[in-house]
């Protein structure tokens, strides 16, 4: 595989907010991409990295960043090929077409160009070959550069949660999310609301599950992704939780399995960042755990870097199939870590070139 | 309707315990029912009320049972006609058939006897005409007495949930839980577990909500209680949150109605209880909340006495029919308010003369 | 004592937001006051209070208040004697004034006018004689009206639980508080922040306390009210509780009573709202509770209409006299609750003939 | 200084429990002990660690213990020289004196022996030279073996906070805890006691933590330790955090420094862990956190190993001289790594020879 000699330099678009915080917190030791280019709003335009963003996650900021300038979300000033996109969905339309136009590569949090056709959407262990949609997507809009998305962070921890049952042939799936405050950024829900309580509804997050998981789910055929046809219903809710967004998933299938077959088939699961050894790729990317309460986002959330996601409870549905428990860090593998494992996959595959 | 023209005697089984307090939290200023027995183990027998009792729910040990002498389970020392069973399931067999062999009618909170198929299992609201099995039980079992029982609680906030549906034939229900920590009584779920994080199981919980389902929306036939052949998929969670169950459901009809029709019916819904003007049935038993991020257990669960059932976010379902949000209070209308109920519902069909 | 022959109409300036929905709340089924006039900010000026106001409290929006016309924060517009001020602190000055200025009386939650030498700082059970400053605020300020107020939350709670030192002597007085997320309104405090997590820091908060203590405490005397000399210092923190500040109070006194001396002096403290029979005033407004982990929150903190203190846990201090356990409900006592008693107070006086 | 040429073996008593766990989880990779001898009651002696072991912490049961042979809380058995003890005060008296008198060295997390005069109660950035009383110890005792503790976890927070003072003259101390739920084991805590509240009350707590202090900041002098003769005066309270106890701290001084003398005395302070570099001490024992709403338990606790103390806040206190925050990983630092520690000074100082 394709490895750097010497770290690359990347630049975070939205990079002072809390989505552009995971970014260059889970880049702080990356082995292949290096910070060295911050945008932001024309607000914070001009300033060091340090005075103005006000740190919110655990730990301190990296001290790599801090005297950084930061940028507006404009190509020029020295920004490198590589761009993550952390920014806001009101800007990130406008901002990630100027910069994929002017030939950076831009690997987007972004819901915004998610669910284009001509767009890939990427769980690197389920559709890497969607990648295979670029040429088009540089003809269809004149691009010296490209756009990719990754899924909304709900959408990661179910389609990854079903990665195993797709060979057997996802027909129907109803999911209840229990989602992690942290998953709404900051200062995000207020603890008047969600303090000792659930809140039933979390907007657009539901439409979002559904046609995320159905074109991520689906086959690149012809020139084109073609959707899984699979119905997929969720209900979303915030709970009271930190971090790890937990789902509960029926689903039906078109040849049923044994759950010995099941279980197997997730713990031996791998995609092609396993097979490319990518670095932030967890080895084992379905973790399938036997105790009959796991997994838990308190309790698990942490391991394997937060990359993989945890599985359990599978059993016989009475309605549908079968039934599961799937646990993943909303903020890791479902944002910054899944962007990063997404450009891992680009540079793999020679295009960053 | 019968109503009675002074209060009625009442015995509280398992009285000391977590849910026998919520029993007599409950009845402390009922209109018709009035606590003057308590049994609990041979541990507690023979001392006051206050002695035996380290009250935990809010605000204070109610003064009229302070004094009350605490008995053994077992028949005879003054006990009163109409008993309620706050029992664990460990001893509340026995202790339940002995007081109903003994002439007691005893409305049970426990899951020993729900499935039996001569013993009532009742959501007043839903299957009043269940009450009909109660001659067969004394035939069968040589009784003078009688057990009635009430669902699990998180099964009464499906059903009661599910209830205006049912004119239009539920075939299958796919329901997910996030269940509050007082549904496992004290010292119950510890902190450890539960502090920021969700635990997806509950022993048995599942299966129950499953059965009892059946049995509660089936029909009384010939002379029997029918169970509903509907296919009933239950994922159980517990959350941090104090009182309140809350459940989405997924849910398919022999016939789909519109979604104002529904609404409709869901704020329309009265059952006997209302008909007969209970004291503890709620006016209006199916609480339809049209802000979309409603009902929530911290906000809603203490309105209407807790007796009512909110439901919200009543939308179509990709997979099944329809999808919705129902709430209720675990400890009062899906335990000792139920129980309540039950026996409120008894003495008006004339079953405690 | 003087008592309405009919309901007074009242005024709430800023009654959109969340500590003018507690003061709508707190009065609505108020026996003297009945709200009939509200002021907001002028973006919400000439709706319906339903149409401008997002109600943040359990429960509904009282209908009473549902079809008042929202007007802007001047007099004018038929705005009644009376007038409770929940404005925001950065328009409370001017909004106020010009209320008395134009003859009413205006009963203030907010900080701005406290610790001005010539208003009332009120904790009715305490200091009802410092109304006596009122002539001299009429004169310095030539205002047929008054400001009136009541002190920031955290300070009731702590000089309720030090009233029934005051006749033993305060001289040293170290606090420590652990403050509830609804102190802070809403938004408030973002959920990130405070999940499973303790702020040891709330802005102002503890020179707040420091100041305003030492005014309650201090006596009426010559013609000004003269602030207790004592010495007090205050840690404040903010805990994920949802209603009730509890505080540890060390205190030394000029002479040290027993422990038998100040329990009953708690429990037997009576002040001028209890004199009067005022509609708000608890009972008894300092409970002691004797079991040694009480008072707490989540379980007391609903008792006795949220309007009583409760203290527990009085013991020898190694350091200063004693020390004890304070909690008092934050925004009802503390707030909303706290100017209705001082309306009630006043309106007994005479003072709004 | 003093290191191992190959790691040594060491046993933990009470290995299955919560206590125990959590000693096992700090030693999972520690550069000179490794686990190889677990004892337990007799319930599980002589199962494997794996099968006697409900593995309560984040993450999964090292590897290395899961095949142990778990022994009775015995001497024999090949129990190695150093015995880290997480045994149960019921039993902990009996156990400890059986280990030391058959010749072990035993580190003790228990509150049983810690208050004996010829007993070390160690911080070891602060009184590492209470290790002289040892000789006394085995003199009085007749114990080729030797008993060493670490205070309660509140203490060690409380006692670092205050090692940057104690050049100043510490007199008076008073301190409010607001400690996590992890400081009380498993099950420990029942969440419907907990969640969203605060317990003001911690059995035995306050006596520990104000005469712990005194032994802790004393002096060896002669041939015994002489407690501080200052008074503390503590309030501990429980607060739903999962882990770091979070205090509140005034103290008055002999000498006031300046604000600048005790920020950098408190940056700059260097114990015997560091001086020795020992490997589980933090570069840097006491961090002093700027921002004037740090330390935070959920947000910093984790940092530098659970190993140093944050403080925070350092301002003037109007009744003693200043006041301050803490914080401090209660099962880190306040339990398995204080004793780790412990361990690690002995050795270096020769006493496992």
């Amino acid at each position: 595989m394709k490895q750097p000699q010497q770290r690359i330099p990347v630049g975070v678009l939205g990079g002072t907010g809390m989505v552009g915080q995971h970014f260059i917190k889970f880049l702080r030791n990356h082995p292949w991409f290096e910070v060295t280019w911050v945008g932001a709003s024309d607000r914070s335009a001009g300033k060091k990295y340090s005075e103005a963003t006000a740190w919110r996650l655990d730990g301190t900021m990296p001290e790599g960043v801090r005297n950084l300038t930061v940028y507006e979300c404009k190509p020029g000033n020295g920004a490198p090929r590589l761009m993550f996109s952390a920014t806001d969905a009101s800007v990130a339309t406008e901002i990630e077409q100027a910069f994929a136009n002017a030939g950076h590569v831009v690997v987007s949090n972004s819901k915004n160009h998610r669910m284009e056709s001509d767009v890939p959407l990427l769980v690197p262990e389920i559709n890497a070959d969607h990648l295979k949609i670029v040429p088009l997507q540089r003809k269809n809009r004149g691009w010296s550069g490209i756009i990719a998305t990754n899924p909304n962070c709900s959408t990661v921890v179910l389609t990854m949660g079903l990665a195993a049952f797709r060979p057997f042939g996802i027909k129907r799936v109803i999911v209840t999310t229990m989602q992690a405050i942290s998953g709404a950024g900051y200062p995000g829900v207020a603890s008047m609301d969600i303090n000792a309580n659930v809140i039933p509804f979390i907007g657009g997050e539901e439409e979002k599950m559904q046609v995320e998981t159905q074109k991520i789910l689906g086959d690149f055929s012809g020139d084109q992704i073609v959707p899984l046809s699979a119905r997929v219903s969720a209900h979303c809710n915030r709970v009271p939780v930190v971090d790890g967004h937990t789902v509960t998933v029926s689903v039906e299938l078109d040849r049923k399995p044994t759950l010995e077959e099941l279980r197997s088939a997730i713990n031996g699961y791998r995609g092609m960042p396993q097979k490319l050894g990518l670095p932030s790729a967890p080895a084992q990317p379905l973790v399938y755990m036997e105790a009959n309460d796991r997994p838990q986002p308190r309790r698990d959330v942490e391991r394997d870097n937060g990359m993989a996601v945890f599985v359990g409870r599978l059993r016989e549905c009475p309605v549908l199939d079968y039934k599961f428990i799937a646990l993943g860090h909303n903020t890791v593998r479902g944002a910054a870590g899944a962007a990063v494992l997404n450009a891992e996959l680009m540079y793999a595959e020679g295009m960053l070139d």
